[in-house]
């Protein structure tokens, strides 16, 4: 079977974004009620594409490694956090208000006239913070007052004390943290790029002052790497320098990662050195000793951070948008196959003869319960062959596993390949490891 | 060898708060501000063992079963959900307040006297309203408030029919979810039991309701299954049916499984049967036809719901308590090793022998790098080898490999099981597969 030529559609935001809702990826949020702005929520095969995505990161960046530890801390933290970070002074976006309509809008989206209503006169800017503000307690004094997190870095700071005293790390080394963050966007948009919720993947990587354009370096090959596991072609990423004034209010340096969205070039990821900013901020504040003592030389000083920042529903986006390919009439998500929703699916060639089926059935339950839990596996016998192979295809899967006639006879069944649609027949006794070494890379 | 008698000390509570912080599993919230109250911190351990006992959740309950899919919705939702669930006019405790002091209690806390100041004059009571608003985007507007979520079940419930659209399930079947959950408890407290946000994992198990109390019975036993998975003893496992009038404003039938912490027997799970109550609110607040037809018998219907509820950080401490023994002056956590933060630690005899140091970083890095990514694995080369044994006894780790000067004649090291404290010769080109075997129990 000769391949069609490959080719990326022009409308591929809304082929995405119709995949995903159809076959149950990523739904508008409060669909049922109308939705509500720019929020989505994971379908059963966005739900396990997602894990599969955070699970590879954390494994890569923190279980297999030595000198990186994690931690999960609450998103609710004392509010002096806050404070010490800059964030309840520094983290904010101008509004201006339409003095027609009264709706308020982000000062740089203005050219002249209301976007909602065309009124032409708006009020002087005003900061207005992105934290989101929540009381805890029964008690109406302000002091219950805490935030949500806007970021998750702050934790890491936090129990950067914690960390030292209770492990044996000794620098360079990092804490890396997955988890939610909120932030009261003014325009969130374009599908799971902006969301006033989203899920980071971080790591704060603490070195000694003199070292950190050495792992500055370091960490962005590391990033590099990881868009490859993700299947992002790097020609598709521009690293951006951020320049002086256009910096977060912490950052000596960033370097945005962006990417080539059917929207326009944006930020994917960011690489930050936020130098000794946070952890002498909060020596300062909390009147703890941050500081750090080597060992070796005996030297004290309080290290210097190296800050990679993954968005996890960026990731989930741009895996997406990179795997989505058409050959003649038929879409195929090439993801790689560890990353793919069903590591296989079992089809038995036809629904109607039981002992194709019930074969089929054993085969399928086999690798369900197979030790290494590979992940789900799917099951179909509905329609013809070809369309089962198509519906797979269309999600990811990387390998369909079917059980014809010829398999009663000699214990043999055909895989194929999502990628190359070739077939290739495999004895039932080798399948469970033809696809754990074929989903390993 | 022979064991010391097993025995759980009195001050368990003590004890494991005191075990988690020094070695690094759960550190106070925020602790260098001083804390914010009931707020905790996973460290580098804890976040392990929290990952692996959600991540065995979802592979039992969701990838390895042919009739649960998962999703994952956000935490805002369009405040109508909450409104159609009951839970912004019923999800209330009653509060009093001292009209000495002006603070406020739950209205069942009060015997007599003030908590705090001893006043002996209250205010009528008044019912507290748990879940957290949040106003998005920058409009003053009260269209624009929205709540933290105070269940992740209402999500399951508004993504039903497109569940239904996008997969091929047919009832029974279930909608799994892990995530975050948020209510402004008025009397939070007892470690990592009862705090203002918490992690859930949750099935919404939709039948016909002819079949409610049959899959009642079942999911009842899964429940148990899951507790043994964890490492809980059931006789530590009180089953309690709760009566009418105490029961969610939801609920038909509720069993609590109640366990018998060192502060005593409480809610650790709970199993409720919801009828259709949620999905028939939807539909009429929603004006969305959420029910099911059956494809054989083309009867129509709105499916009940059995639901089994599990909090992710009470199973922690359950399994934190389960695990501690003090065996004469040894403390272990006997983790099945599945959920252990580290699978196993590889150690050199003695540290300042380069050709043991060599050999023994050999097979820590050949471990750490294992096609199966069986989870962290600990090196230690610090003072003696019992030193270490205790060490990783107190972290649960299940086996320390241990290269001594034998490895460098015959291949082989020894292995110490961390709840026999037995020790075999074991060939290295076979430890992977022998760590792997014992791990997947």
């Amino acid at each position: 079977m000769s391949q069609p030529k490959e080719q990326k559609p022009n409308n591929l935001l809304e082929k995405i974004v119709s995949l995903a809702k159809r076959r149950g990826f990523i739904f508008p949020g409060s669909e049922i009620y109308g939705g509500l702005a720019n929020s989505w929520d994971y379908g059963p095969l966005g739900v396990q594409l997602k894990k599969n995505i955070k699970d590879l990161w954390w494994s890569k960046f923190v279980e297999r490694r030595e000198d990186v530890v994690g931690i999960d801390a609450a998103i609710f933290m004392n509010p002096k956090v806050w404070e010490a970070s800059g964030h309840v002074s520094e983290f904010s976006d101008p509004l201006v208000e339409c003095k027609k309509c009264h709706q308020r809008f982000r000062e740089d989206q203005i050219k002249g006239l209301c976007p909602d209503c065309g009124g032409k006169e708006f009020t002087e800017a005003k900061r207005f913070n992105l934290m989101f503000p929540v009381r805890l307690g029964p008690t109406e004094d302000s002091s219950s007052i805490t935030y949500l997190r806007g970021e998750i870095a702050q934790a890491m700071f936090v129990n950067f004390k914690n960390v030292l005293d209770t492990t044996r790390v000794r620098l360079p080394f990092g804490i890396a943290s997955q988890g939610m963050a909120f932030r009261n966007e003014i325009t969130p948009g374009n599908f799971i790029f902006r969301t006033r919720e989203f899920d980071l993947m971080e790591l704060e990587y603490f070195v000694h002052e003199s070292e950190w354009e050495k792992w500055f370096e370091y960490w962005r090959g590391q990033m590099r790497e990881w868009l490859q596991d993700l299947g992002v072609d790097l020609k598709n990423i521009h690293e951006v320098e951020i320049p002086d004034g256009e910096r977060a209010h912490y950052s000596k340096r960033t370097i945005d990662f962006e990417y080539d969205y059917p929207f326009g070039q944006k930020e994917l990821y960011g690489l930050a050195y936020r130098t000794d900013f946070d952890l002498k901020n909060h020596m300062e504040k909390s009147g703890q000793d941050l500081s750090y003592t080597d060992p070796e030389t005996g030297e004290k000083f309080v290290p210097h951070v190296v800050e990679p920042t993954f968005g996890l529903s960026r990731s989930v986006f741009v895996a997406l948008l990179e795997a989505y390919h058409e050959e003649g009439d038929r879409v195929v998500l090439k993801l790689p196959p560890k990353l793919a929703p069903y590591k296989a699916a079992v089809f038995p060639l036809v629904a109607n003869k039981p002992e194709l089926v019930s074969k089929a059935r054993e085969i399928y339950q086999s690798l369900v319960a197979s030790r290494y839990s590979p992940g789900p596996i799917a099951w179909d016998d509905r329609g013809n062959i070809g369309k089962r192979y198509y519906s797979q295809d269309e999600i990811g899967t990387p390998y369909c596993v079917t059980v014809d006639y010829q398999t009663l006879e000699d214990g043999t069944v055909t895989v194929r390949d999502r990628d190359t649609a070739k077939q290739e027949r495999i004895k039932i006794i080798e399948l469970e490891n033809f696809i754990e070494e074929k989903i390993k890379t």
